[in-house]
């Protein structure tokens, strides 16, 4: 179990909080990766703030039938239990269910205890169950399908905190992960902060375009820029 | 066609109206059974009762083009419209579409007739069509897709209440069938009463969980509850 | 590019505001097409008003790596931005994506603009991003995902108004396109009159129907309908 | 069960064993039928004679765990094992596995035993087991997979010899199956005898094309043939 | 990394080269074990002896592109090539590519080194590159697909040694890996000294029946065993 | 129709010939292509001479059931069979059949008449029918099944040598298709000759590993090199 991930500073959070997944794959575009979108996952629940943190990760197996019976929970030590009561305060639980949504990963008790943690959410790419609690909570939730069965059923957790795939993206401890309407994205904890830095530009150059728009311009020289515009949007931002 | 399968008491029935599709799949899970999840299925409009009855089944094969034709539904004695026509009272509808949804297995008008028939609900993996305004009758409906082409297209209808798949799961005529916000669960018939009998206290004991998580209560020694924690449990519910 | 698709009679457009998918998949069969459908895409946003234009389409292949940086956007005549500028008035934008939804196909800037220029609608059979800002728009707009990840991830525009393939469906230039809450459909353009002629009075008797279903009648003999039916139907209609 | 099935004249059956699944499926599209082949499915074994005979089916559905102990084989009545001792010689024995391939639904003895019977041939579109000792027998096997688990694992033999789906073709119990090393085709019994009494002159009229093509011949007015190259085959098929 | 796991007697081993994989499927299915067999995965290459050996695994998350350039190989630490140079002979490497075998996990020069380490077999659920090579060898080799890329593009290999799950099987250190040309199966560590005490006696008696079958004999009373027929087995295998 | 793609240079064609598309796609991914390999095809037929040549291309969209009736084969401009009378000697029809193997996309006469005509191969992700004549060609012909269904039951051609995608490939009319027992790749056509002169140095180290692999060496130091292994390569191919 990875223990010292170095953690992000708060300003940098901060700026995902009005950041699009959208515009945060296009800088990773623009670095060379293509794989970080969380894929088949959609948020429970309506319209709400981004979920922003660093993750905690929870690895799942396959279940063999003789290692999962319901006894397994009485076991304090047993590493979905774990994962609720350990998920620093702030960061995302992810887990990997090597995107087998036939089985819940986790339900509206374990959901409650983590939003009363201070969690900041949870995204898995196997399934969840109480759905219908679950998204009556601030507690922001990914997952790949509402699913009823236990996690035994399907589900072996073995692991806190190692990297992970979830929904086909690469899940390193500590990276950052983010959530909107669109879905989520993991941002490798390295680039956190000069995605930071470089997004803010991004967003406000996006509600001018959008502006722009409103108001019958084309896109050809508006997005991308040509100089013209880009000079343009510079003079409205300095206002 | 199976005709006389046993009728569940009305008492029973009505305490899977309180019951949840995870606690029942635990249940289940305890007495072997992982596979009675209908898999793939999400239920049209939005928050509304628990869907509880017995299962009608009724079992499509993959359409032949000369069999199918639009005349067929002319015969008074189409499956299909058999079925909407003889489904008992409180029963639920569900249909085997071999997990085809690129057509539908119903529409609007019959599942308004089945509405009016007292049916209790219906459920298919395969497609539903005029979903707008089925999410808009006190129907229970739950299906893999919406799907605007007619059942002719890719379904033929076969028989009428013999055991079938779906979703995955088995589903023979008699069984109980519910579902709520998570989707779609098959408890075997002679599990019923069993189960009725359980879950009260499951569905109690969880109430009591939610209220200790949501005053700060760690999951440990709680979610399952050491003897100190049920013996605290009872003492509530005895009050 | 094909250039000169006939335009269909604005009173054949319209007639199509109040059909439903269903309605024209059955007329459809009649004439023997089964796979005039589009698989697997759902609507953004919640009810509104039938989706009805003729197609204008935009053709991707798969990306690749060395064609596909963020410059290719500056260029005037990338076919993904000539598209949004084109599709003529009234058109629906249909995006052949090879069924992958693993990146978008558009976003929010380019659907805002698509809206501004009076395009009727965008359908793709891969993903599209900023979702929650598109669901916003009057613009109808399916997709089979809400997916971040600009479209050089995984498509490459490559052609305007070929003929193309939209989740598993043929798709000419000029077909007419018709949305509703269940999915959406293509008529080809030569069948689209002598359709718009048949299914107003499917549409009358339908609503007949469900009246009738209402009052508690049989769907046996109603729906389809006896001769008896059918001219009670017709005698109602001609109030 | 369907008891009385029609049996198709030996001299049918014999004209099958020379006839190839892609000339059997452009006749059976000719009269409108896209959808009777097996999708999935492939042969054990290398070459061999063609597999022909009427189908007899066995119909599975997903094994519910308290259902499928090893035991229920002891019981002289459970469907696979009467239909492995009751299907007619010459017949193949067709199985409906929802296409599940993740148990077998049957092995190495069974299929010894169909072979000893006179059993023309076995089709799943499920699993096998023991396919290196099936692909041994002069017996035609095909299915989607080799698998080692046991039928009980994932499927509940219910039925024989009623309507089925296999690999998404609807099979009637006694259609004629047929089997070369592209897969498995069902024709309607109904058609049998006007497709053999077409598919010798195609396949004549084939062997004449290759022959046409081997001595350098364009395609263009042979296959299909302009009235000049039907003209000279016939004249060539005179000699 | 698990460093001490038990190694199986050379006795118990033994005993499985002669085994099959549907036995032992049995043998599991009779221990409540439904999940064991690696589904997905066919064997390169023909005819050969049983792969018998204890798993030593290896576990591959999604690849990230700024972690898995080329030059990654040099380092004598990378993962893939620590584990060709310390599999102990007579294991199986196991490795987890969650079942995305759209790029190679291994290749023909890594298999000859593992063959000449003594290697007992590789099993992926990803894909092999250099098929025909290592179909050659007489390492037994086991994977989805054939598939040139090399593994940097879709996988990262970061685990040695570890529970993984391979083609929805779960797999931990040290449990016993059996392949024959029906694939693979996982025997649980602590199971494999008793389900080999067993498989010889269901082995002898597949044979017998074999041999029944084969001078006519119906299955009924047979496969399973009456009572008679029990006794029989027994007093033939005396002999 | 593209009609001017550049011919590459016989003697780089050459080097194909003798280079494996592992090694090929190992270029391509220095060079930053990860996509190019084409997914879920393999040969028919056993061993034989890589496939190389370059690509001239068939789009097929979805059929339409009024525009595929089998008469359709009588037009001489229909693009299948103009396709299979006009692809230059020496280059590889790769057809996009949207990785839809219901249906055949070639069979039989068309592959006889392509190897007469002196082309490299055939590449399809749809299917192929007579596959077992096929495979007895010298022709290379790779697909992702075999299936007995006319292409018209899925398949409308429509286009002759424009940009495709192939099995999640993009595939560009010129572009080189190299084809070994492990699949297809394909080569941008700019690339082809810088990755011509690479390879060979490639396959000569690679060989010279194996040698040393066979003779005990440890793989680290060696694949990679390490400074002292490359010296002793070079020196080694210098005699």
């Amino acid at each position: 179990m990875v223990t010292n991930t170095e953690k992000l500073d708060a300003a940098v959070l901060e700026v995902f909080k009005n950041a699009s997944t959208p515009s945060i794959a296009t800088l990773l575009y623009k670095r060379g990766l293509r794989t970080n979108f969380v894929q088949g996952v959609s948020r429970l629940g309506g319209d709400r703030p981004n979920m922003v943190g660093q993750a905690f990760t929870l690895r799942y197996i396959p279940a063999r039938e003789d290692l999962n019976q319901l006894e397994v929970f009485k076991d304090p030590e047993h590493p979905q239990r774990v994962a609720v009561e350990t998920v620093p305060e702030g960061h995302v639980l992810v887990m990997d269910c090597r995107g087998d949504a036939s089985a819940a990963s986790a339900g509206g008790i374990l959901a409650k205890r983590l939003e009363y943690r201070g969690c900041a959410g949870i995204v898995t790419d196997g399934g969840l169950r109480d759905t219908h609690e679950i998204s009556k909570l601030r507690l922001p939730a990914y997952c790949a399908a509402a699913s009823a069965p236990t996690n035994l059923t399907k589900h072996h957790a073995i692991d806190l905190n190692v990297p992970i795939g979830c929904g086909t993206a690469p899940v390193f401890p500590g990276d950052l992960v983010v959530g909107d309407a669109d879905g989520v994205i993991i941002v490798p904890l390295h680039m956190a902060s000069e995605i930071a830095a470089e997004i803010q530009d991004m967003e406000a150059f996006e509600a001018f375009v959008l502006d722009e728009v409103a108001k019958g311009s084309s896109i050809i020289g508006l997005y991308p820029p040509s100089a013209e515009t880009r000079a343009r949007f510079e003079a409205c931002s300095k206002k």
